[in-house]
């Protein structure tokens, strides 16, 4: 295995914020981890932040490079689209981010990259484009269905077991072997990310965890016997918590990582408390995928103005992982 | 109407912090707005706190005090329960904890008090002590049906459309109808919390509200026809929003109070926020009842270590309050 990661990095929409904070984030090269960071998407749009920002950077293609030699990396995907909207959803622009983020995925699955970093893209300009996934982690999940969404920060650490579907549907999820199951390769994966060693903390589907059967019956029919089995088979996992209380047991708890049985139940806590700087990431993959949790911000795009943080902890991340 | 709010206090269970934490914040009697403060309990309780705090409260009775005089009042309950049991459930102290809500409960029924403020109860000790109610808001649901429980702070301000129910009654009950009352209810009451203007922001049921159909559709058929009608009444009502952000949209806007459609929604919310200072609200009463957000802390009852913020806002609020 190539002993220095590999991290392929998609420039998102054209349209939206993604080119201007991968291009900041590159920038501070010499702040990331070393690794050879290998951007996909057409080259004229980092020539348009390159002249916007007045900052140039100089990429390599991945072909001429010794093996193992950090820095930065080009695989052009050619022109920028025609007309290169900004600050709108647009067919030509979904076409080019999707592009961009299906081959970087073709050569993580060949085992030529370690991780893939995401910039923001727009679900209605992939919509236009044609493209049939929903969202990047959709796309994903077409090849492998256990991926996991979760969302990442030093102040919080979420996964989530359902994540796009109607609430309803997320209910009826809830069943211990699915649970059993997500836990198991939960815990496997996080295990890329260093080190460390992750404590499970998961939420309860009812108000205060069901109370004991009193306010309904998932806990007891459904979750506390996956936890149990789960448990039985080594995993460092407790709950079911009241779910109004369990991010505040793992807020500023870099071991911990919240389990929330529906999208809400996470975000809402994530969002409130590491939005700037939060990362997504999906694990269940052969490799690790992040990006940062905020969108394409098409309000502010094209204006210099956006934040970087977010990119640059979802490169952090990705670089700091190890591949299956 | 009787000029001076008339605010009923109640310890809560004599084995938590109720007690300490009414003790504390009346002992900054000056500080507090003018009202007349009648505390319901067992005089014994009073007595117990006033040894392990050193400091000396006088308290005189009602029926002594001249009509709008402000200070503060007992409606003595009797001596402490037998045992004086502090730091876990007890049928004891679960009786005089009730007896002293139904007391004061029963006199803003008829009239004579403004505002409830109860100390937090232990549901246990309640149910020890053949207490048929679950909680405080259980118990005022059995008069006012269309009560509404919800969290206040500076940070943040949320409205539960249901609460202790398992989620997936929580989501049977998403009904335009229901929900349209539910509005009405709300909008009228939170003119009393003074001469402000509360916007309502409403949550929708599913990821991303729905996202026009494509993740459920209560959004559509339920959420957004009740919302068109409340609207069409005049009430300052917006959204569905997207679950996982519209907590960002009222949080720091003293003018703005976030509906969520079911007890998480709005708790893991509130509860990361705000839960020092934390007020548990009662509407859709002829009276106001407010309690600190947490509970009895059984853990570090009789210490003398509990914090009286929350307490001491749930004082404030309910003497800001104007009867129906």
């Amino acid at each position: 295995m190539n002993p220095l990661p590999r991290v392929g990095i998609t420039l998102g929409d054209p349209g939206g914020i993604g080119p201007e904070v991968v291009f900041k984030a590159l920038a501070q090269l010499e702040t990331l981890p070393p690794a050879q960071y290998i951007v996909f998407g057409p080259a004229g749009i980092l020539d348009r932040e390159s002249k916007a920002s007045g900052v140039s950077l100089s990429f390599r293609t991945i072909g001429t490079a010794p093996p193992g030699e950090p820095g930065l990396y080009l695989e052009d995907l050619g022109p920028a689209p025609e007309g290169s909207v900004q600050g709108r959803p647009d067919a030509a622009n979904g076409a080019a981010s999707f592009l961009a983020f299906e081959t970087a995925v073709a050569r993580a699955r060949a085992g030529h990259l370690e991780a893939v970093v995401t910039g923001p893209i727009s679900k209605t300009s992939w919509s236009l484009a044609g493209v049939k996934a929903r969202g990047h982690t959709e796309y994903l999940e077409g090849f492998y269905p256990q991926a996991i969404m979760c969302f990442w920060s030093d102040t919080l650490r979420v996964a989530l077991f359902s994540h796009h579907v109607p609430l309803r549907e997320a209910l009826e999820r809830v069943k211990k072997e699915r649970l059993e199951a997500f836990l198991r390769v939960l815990e496997r994966d996080l295990g890329r990310l260093g080190p460390g060693h992750f404590e499970l903390l998961v939420a309860g589907l009812n108000p205060h965890a069901g109370e004991a059967g009193l306010i309904g019956s998932e806990e007891e029919t459904e979750v506390k016997p996956a936890l149990q089995a789960a448990r039985a088979a080594g995993l460092p996992v407790t709950g079911p918590f009241p779910p109004d209380t369990v991010f505040r047991q793992v807020l500023g708890r870099p071991d911990r990582v919240a389990v929330a049985l529906y999208h809400d139940q996470g975000l809402i806590a994530f969002k409130l408390t590491a939005f700037e700087t939060g990362v997504n990431l999906t694990l269940g993959l052969p490799f690790v995928r992040t990006s940062p949790a905020h969108g394409t911000a098409f309000d502010i795009a094209g204006r210099g103005a956006a934040d970087p943080r977010g990119m640059i902890e979802a490169i952090r991340l990705a670089a700091a992982t190890r591949r299956a």
